[in-house]
């Protein structure tokens, strides 16, 4: 093992066994490098890695606020890793929205009606149907639409696959738009759908809001001419 | 941004546009340090993150050998991000448990009958039915046998996530079978199981093969002692 490696090990145990947890501060390079006798570049190594996989924030400055504190973004770590490997084209866009379909049409029929998390997308759906609204905007909007939906659901899990997903096609989703032969009609359906999902989850009609889900995202992906298997 | 990310956010464009594919070398370290104006600290930080995100392996040695080679292991990526989360106690076992039903049933349900994966499952069966296999040889087949099970979905995206799950959970599940009351008992309705699940799969009975996958989790879990609200 490498000693990178040594250090990620020991965090890793100290966060195992609650003597780290979110919010609190690793050790200074410093006195880590000390403690496990490895060199300071080791323990840098180590704390970029855990920065790119979401578990802390690298402190800059001194006094009361520096420090690394450990942090839990699983969504940034899950959605930079898939899409490094959508990059190297190992993970077909195809298999991403099939996933998505998945994921998303799970979440739909699980939402609990009562959520508060349905007040946030019920108050994203406002925003988009303002006039006016940017294409980029819009994405934006949709996106935590559809991440509100998830996480009443109440899975932490499948809402980091689902935000990651997304985020892994950020970019890919944006210029998909430019193949749409018609941007106004598309927000306009996306719309319509948007209130059907949740009004469908506010009445407890968790199987319809799984179907409504499932076309909705399929529907988009064929309009824009992605090739896609079901 | 700094440094290291610019290095990351080079490769990554590399990568996108086909400059660097699975099986190549990235430039040797000095290399890039010169052209991207950076220090070969910072290229040396972005090196280590890609090698936690399953995108390169890290060269040794000198020849036609060395250097850092383009790989593509995303399960390995997406099951560190989710262990170090695990750990951070962020995502409860509970919701691990609840995904691995959801992604696998799904696969089971869309595993082609045909499929060559299905082959090497009933290999991985064969060895799990011997006499004194021991646990943890068992649990590693057990995991094998349900990675090909999605693998035979065809679904490059879910067979990633699923094995991220599982590998977030490794050492978790093998302290759990500390929980069984009596393991051989436990040991051969897994074995049965597993057969009946294959055989729903070769018989192409995609629905009954998903509710024998979801039971047959839910069921270990629940012997284990696992609370787990599906």
């Amino acid at each position: 093992m490498r000693t990178h490696q040594l250090v990620l090990q020991w965090i890793e145990g100290q966060l195992s066994e609650g003597k780290l947890a979110v919010g609190g501060r690793l050790p200074a390079e410093r006195t880590l490098a000390e403690q496990l006798q490895v060199s300071r570049t080791s323990v840098r190594e180590a704390i970029r890695i855990l920065e790119a996989m979401g578990v802390v924030r690298a402190g800059v400055g001194s006094g009361p606020e520096a420090g690394t504190v450990v942090i839990s973004d699983p969504t940034a770590a899950l959605g930079s890793a898939l899409r490094l490997h959508v990059a190297t084209q190992h993970l077909p866009v195809s298999d991403i929205v099939q996933t998505r379909v998945l994921l998303e049409s799970w979440a739909a029929s699980h939402a609990r009606p009562d959520s508060p998390e349905l007040s946030g997308a019920a108050r994203l759906l406002e925003e988009m149907d303002a006039d006016g609204v940017a294409v980029d905007d819009f994405l934006a909007l949709d996106v935590r639409f559809h991440l509100a939906l998830a996480d009443a659901a109440g899975n932490t899990v499948v809402s980091a696959m689902m935000g990651s997903l997304r985020e892994s096609i950020t970019g890919y989703a944006s210029r998909l738009t430019g193949n749409l032969p018609d941007w106004d009609a598309t927000a306009s359906r996306l719309r319509a759908e948007h209130h059907d999902i949740l009004d469908a989850i506010r009445n407890d009609d968790g199987e319809r809001a799984a179907k409504l889900v499932a076309a909705h995202i399929e529907g988009y992906y064929r309009e824009a001419g992605v090739r896609h298997s079901s």
